[in-house]
Parts: structure tokens; C-alpha cells; sequence
């Protein structure tokens, strides 16, 4: 992939810094993004005013990282005395000095850093003569919620994937019989454990694996953070909640849907109505230039019309609308831009969920959730799933 | 589960801090045990001198926190105006007078962090006349490399399911025809592909998770970082070598098998007798007060008595045994203590995989792991799978 690091030259040019430095491994996007590398140990990039890319590996990720990685040279630990160093000064000490070795070979002598870079690399360096400074912005993360048509392509294959579960687990709802007011299948109760299951495995046969999913019914659903558990019920809804990364790419998707079987309320339909309208509403208002904030703004304006509470309506308020309309998501699931109180100015190549929710224990959760990239005059949705509150056969 | 944090304690009475401050979300694992809380977002314990547990976490987490968390206070970053302060002075540095005014609550002016302390946070309260020193010796990550028996059973636990993962993994490759000099299953060749398919469906439905898995067949198994693709072929070595997480606990396995279906040769026949025998070796040295690096020089005797190289006779070669013998496995996976150059003494609750390996691309792979309890006059085996290089039907 070409990433555009010019944001981060001019940084490193404006503050007369030498280079920008990562000392992460690949659980941190930025390290990601930036080395086009993936290693589970911690590993160095730098980036030099220039804008060139320099990794330091240890010797046994150079073979890979020589062939994988996306930078200009690959440098070895073992380069710069390594072992010796850490035979010397002891394993933290030794790792400082290395790194310290590697900027001097590239001429670096006054380096900015993320905020997340390590306080025991930062000092030791500043220790070891070199100027260190936090760029506070988060000029990788800014260059990140900029995708390039290469990575919608794998956010959108990602939600592919997704699909493929949410059907699953949709068609096991469907499927299912009611018993004494809860979902039975082949003669056992419905879980939301085996839904969660079933999600699972399909993820995993397209490549992709997920931490954590939600699939929570009745009260649990109104606590938008509750995974989920136990028996599902008749004319309760059931929010699922997925958010699976693509193994080999990193990318992840996001979708949710709420699903009653049985005879849903009136007020749960309602609710059901009121929530789609307020997504439907933040999808017609999203394109380039418009603020984060007015899409929140629009959102909060139906849910607030049709009598619920938001959190702009009363910030203390624990059913209604309690979240944020949306984040970026990318090789972070929760990334910039967002739709809320606070999001600035969305730009084409910006991908975002949009997930109005309206939440009370008394009638549980409902959230709707599609994932869509922003374009120049509106936007293109990544999510080809049905909306509905009551399952279909898949 | 009860930790003891009485050695960070002592830290910070010797070098006179108030507190110790992690500024993290669930990946760190020193985040995860102190606080006994898992979040994906970024939130801040503090453990005070008299050795108090203090948590800061966002609104959405409170709740949970307030049930989940090993803490004696849960605070809100509301009770600090952190929206406030966020809308007064931006987010990084709202957030980091958010976090001064936490600790100037409990009292606190002088932290130690972990080396992994972001440089923001310690900068931002630097400015604000905090003392900020980092712990450079990891005083947590030693503490947590002696395990609890609650602790310990848990890894137990991850390996019983990693065994079971094994087991179908080696039923598939028991079970596979030979045709033309590779294994095919129902008419299709069986790939690498396919038996990690297999591995992460069995993990899923104990509980497991894991990002990535090695199945690796001839010359990819002589690269002990290559995860393997492809075809597996008669008379090669297969390196199955497995490192799940149970989604719960965080707790990690590590097993490593070796299988060669059809008719391996003299020479892989040798290497696995070797490897076996340096692998019982270890076992036999492994007990509370041996150094680890001793654990590893006797794997080390083995290998090159029997005429092959180890990093020991040669540090540059890439055949022989090219890593260490084994390391510490908890809520990482890669954790102290080490068997190997540098290994130090080995105390009781000390859980390390055991793995020596011989690898040369001419012939493919060799590697045995087990995963065992350091005990006061030898150790306990985690693990209870057979050793055998010839693959039984399951």
C-alpha cells in the first residue's frame, strides 16, 4: 500500500525534528500503518524528515521484514552490538542504547514520538543526548482516517465477512422455536452463547477472528456495553453486535442488528422506527465537509422529536440515546473521525459507523449499525445487509 | 485473585514515591493483573504506597468496573470534569490534567511508571509538576512471573484446550491418504491452511481464542517464526505449534508437536530422537534455584554432542538450534522467566515452556514443547500429550 506521510514530513519539518520514531509492535495501528510490518515484539520505525523509512528488527524477524516490510532500509539489532550492549548495561539499558545507535547511523539527533511511545525509551534517549518530543496531535492517526481506495476495499471486504456471521446468526433466530416465552432449538434453549458461537466459527472461515462479540437480549441490550448472555426470549430484542478483523489485513467491520422473535411491543417497535429514522437521517446528512457534530446533531434532533432522552438533552441521562453516533474504523476498531459532541469536519476516504441506539432496561436495546466510507457529495455504504426487526430464514 | 503487590510496594518506599501509575487498556498485561479489569479503551490504576489499588475509567465503564475490578476505589473521569477540561484545553491535555487531578485526590506528586508509560501522559504531567520516574527493572512483570495455583490452574485449563486443538489437528493428519507424495483428505490435498482451520474451530469451542497459529511443513517449519501455508507432504516433518488464549481468563498455553506421515528419513528420524532427548534433559534440570541459562546449557550439551550447532557454538548459524529453550507464559505469552543465555534463577510458580528444536531447510523442522510449573524440587507438567513422532488417529 502508498501511504501519504507527507502530513508527518511537514510536522518533522516545522519543528525541526530529524525524525519521527515508533517503538511499538504491531498491536499499535500507527506502527502498523507506518512500517507496513506486523510482529508481536516490539519493533523501531523511523521516519526521517526526508521521509524515508528505517526499521529496526531483531534478527529473527529480518528475513521477513526484509521481504514484508513497507520501508526504505531493514536494519538488524545485531548491527548496532545488541547483545553486547545488553551484556554491558543490562536488557533495558542495552535496548536504549541500540535504538540510540540505529537514529545516530541515520543521522537523528532530535526525534518526535507518539503519545503512546514508551516513557522508558523517551528518557533513556533523552539520557543519551537526544532531544525527544511528543507530537500531542496524532498526526498518524489524522494521516490514517484517510482511507485510500486500497484499504476501503479491505474494511469493505472485512464487512463481507461479516455479513456472512450476521446471517448466521440470524438465521439461527429465525429458525428457532418459542417455548414457554424463549427461544428453543433441536429441543435446547437458544443462547446467546451459541449465537455468539456460531458467529465465530463462520468469521473464522473467512479468515477473520474477533476478541469479543455482542449478542445481548432484553436488559442486558440496554447497557450498549453488556456482551451478552444466557437464554434469548420471545418478544425481547436481541442486539448483535459484531466487529471482526480480517487476520491477514488488519482491517476490521462493524454491524448491528436488533432482531425480536415473537411478538415485539409497541413501544419496542416503535422504538425500532424511531431508531432507524435517526439512521437513516444521519446517513442522508453525511458527506464531505459536514461536521461529525452536525450528524450527532441530526440524530439527537429525531430521537429528541419523538419524546426520548439523549445525552445532549440531559447528560446524566442513563436510557434514550447514550452513546456517540459513531467512529472511524480501520486497522483500529475505534479510530478518527467520530460523529459526536465533538467531531470536526468529515473528509472523503473518512469510513465511519452509524449507530443510533435507544436504551431502557424496561424494554431492552436497539441498535442499528451500518459501516460507510464518506465521499465528496455524500457516501458509499460498505454494508449491504437487510434492515429489520424480524429475522428472515438464511 | 489475590495478588501481591508488596515487592512494588517496597519500590516505591525505597525511592520515595507516592504511587505507581499504569496508563493502559487490557493489552498490557500488568494493566490487566493489578487492576483485575479488562477494558479496550485506555484507563489509568494507580497502586498507592500503603499499596491501595485505585482505578480511572470512562462513565460507559464504571459500572463494570465497580463489580469487576481487584480495586478499593473506582473513580469516574467525570468526577474530575474531564469533559470540562477537554472542551477547555483539547483532548490530550484535558485528559492529562484529568489524570493529574486523580492523583492530587489521593494525594499522590511522585510516580514510578512502567518503562511502557506513554511519553504523553508522563510529559503532560511533568508539566504540571509531577514527578515521573520510570521503574526500569518491570517490578509487576516480576511479579507476575510467579504464579498463584489459581493462576497456574488457569494456564492449565488454556493447555487442556490446546490439547484438545492438537489432537484434531493430529486426527487429520492420522487420518489423511498419501497420494503422489502428499497427504490428501476426502480427495482434497490437506494444507497448513486447513488443520489451523481445524485448530481455531477446537479453540473456539473451549472458550480460546488465538491470532495466529504454526503449521508448518518441511523447509517452513526450518524457520521457527514461519507460520506455514500449503500442501502438507508425506515423509516431511509438520511443526504444529499452538498458543491459544482463553478468552476469559487472558491466561495463555504453548504446545509444539512434531508428525511425519509415510516414511520419514534416518537422518529426520535422528533429529527427533535428539530433540526428544534434549527436551527431556531440560525437564530433568528444571527445579527452583537452577538458573535458567543452566536449563538451556543442557539443552545446549545435548544438541552439539550429537554433532549439530546451537546459537551456543556458533552465534551466526541458521541450522542447529537457532532459539532459546523456553520462556515464561501467563497473561502474555512471551514473559519472564527465560531459558536461555541470560535465564536467572527459577523460582516456585515460575511457568515456562519447555521447546528445544533442530531446524535445517534440507530437512525441515523439529521441535517438542511442553508447558510446565516450576516447583520447589522439580516442576509440574501443564501438559499431558503424548510425545510421538509418528501421528495417532484421534
Amino acid at each position: 500500500m502508498e501511504t501519504d506521510l507527507d502530513p508527518l514530513r511537514s510536522v518533522l519539518e516545522e519543528r525541526s525534528h530529524d525524525g519521527y520514531l515508533i517503538d511499538d509492535d504491531d498491536s499499535d495501528s500507527d506502527q502498523r500503518y507506518v512500517s507496513g510490518f506486523t510482529a508481536p515484539d516490539a519493533y523501531q520505525t523511523l521516519v526521517t524528515a526526508d521521509g524515508e523509512v528505517h526499521l529496526l528488527v531483531s534478527g529473527l524477524e529480518y528475513g521477513r521484514a526484509r521481504k514484508e516490510a513497507d520501508a526504505d532500509s531493514v536494519c538488524r539489532r545485531a548491527d548496532y552490538d545488541y547483545q553486547e550492549l545488553v551484556a554491558e548495561h543490562g536488557a533495558d539499558e542495552g535496548r536504549v542504547r541500540t535504538i540510540a545507535a540505529f537514529l545516530a547511523d541515520h543521522g537523528v539527533d532530535s526525534i518526535a514520538v507518539p503519545r503512546s511511545f514508551p516513557t522508558g525509551t523517551a528518557d533513556g534517549l533523552r539520557e543519551r543526548g537526544l532531544e525527544v518530543a511528543v507530537e500531542r496531535e496524532g498526526v498518524v492517526e489524522e494521516i490514517r482516517s484517510r482511507k485510500t481506495p486500497w484499504e476501503t476495499n479491505q474494511i469493505g471486504a472485512t464487512q463481507s465477512a461479516n455479513e456472512a456471521a450476521m446471517a448466521a446468526a440470524e438465521g439461527l433466530v429465525a429458525a428457532a422455536e418459542i417455548e414457554d416465552g424463549v427461544l428453543v432449538r433441536d429441543g435446547e434453549e437458544l443462547t446467546s452463547e451459541r449465537l455468539k458461537e456460531e458467529i465465530e466459527i463462520t468469521l473464522l472461515r473467512h479468515g477473520c477472528a474477533l476478541d469479543e462479540t455482542i449478542v445481548a437480549c432484553g436488559a442486558d441490550g440496554a447497557d450498549p456495553h453488556n456482551r451478552g448472555s444466557g437464554t434469548l426470549e420471545a418478544g425481547e430484542p436481541i442486539v448483535i453486535d459484531i466487529f471482526p478483523r480480517d487476520k491477514g489485513t488488519g482491517y476490521f467491520g462493524d454491524m448491528t442488528r436488533t432482531f425480536v422473535r415473537g411478538e415485539p411491543s409497541e413501544e419496542l417497535e416503535r422504538r425500532y422506527e424511531v431508531t432507524r429514522e435517526a439512521f437513516e437521517t444521519a446517513l442522508e446528512t453525511i458527506e464531505a465537509g459536514v461536521a461529525g457534530a452536525d450528524v450527532h446533531d441530526a440524530v439527537c434532533d429525531v430521537i429528541e422529536d419523538a419524546g426520548y432522552e439523549t445525552l445532549r438533552s440531559d447528560p446524566s441521562t442513563d436510557t434514550g440515546f447514550i452513546h456517540s453516533t459513531g467512529h472511524g474504523v480501520g486497522l483500529d476498531i475505534h479510530e478518527r473521525p467520530s460523529l459526536s459532541p465533538t467531531g470536526g469536519e468529515l473528509e472523503p476516504g473518512h469510513v465511519v459507523t452509524v449507530e443510533p441506539g435507544l436504551y431502557d432496561p424496561e424494554v431492552g436495546g436497539v441498535r442499528i449499525e451500518d459501516l460507510v466510507v464518506v465521499t465528496e457529495d455524500g457516501y458509499e455504504n460498505l454494508t449491504e445487509y437487510p434492515v429489520a426487526l424480524e429475522p428472515r430464514a438464511t
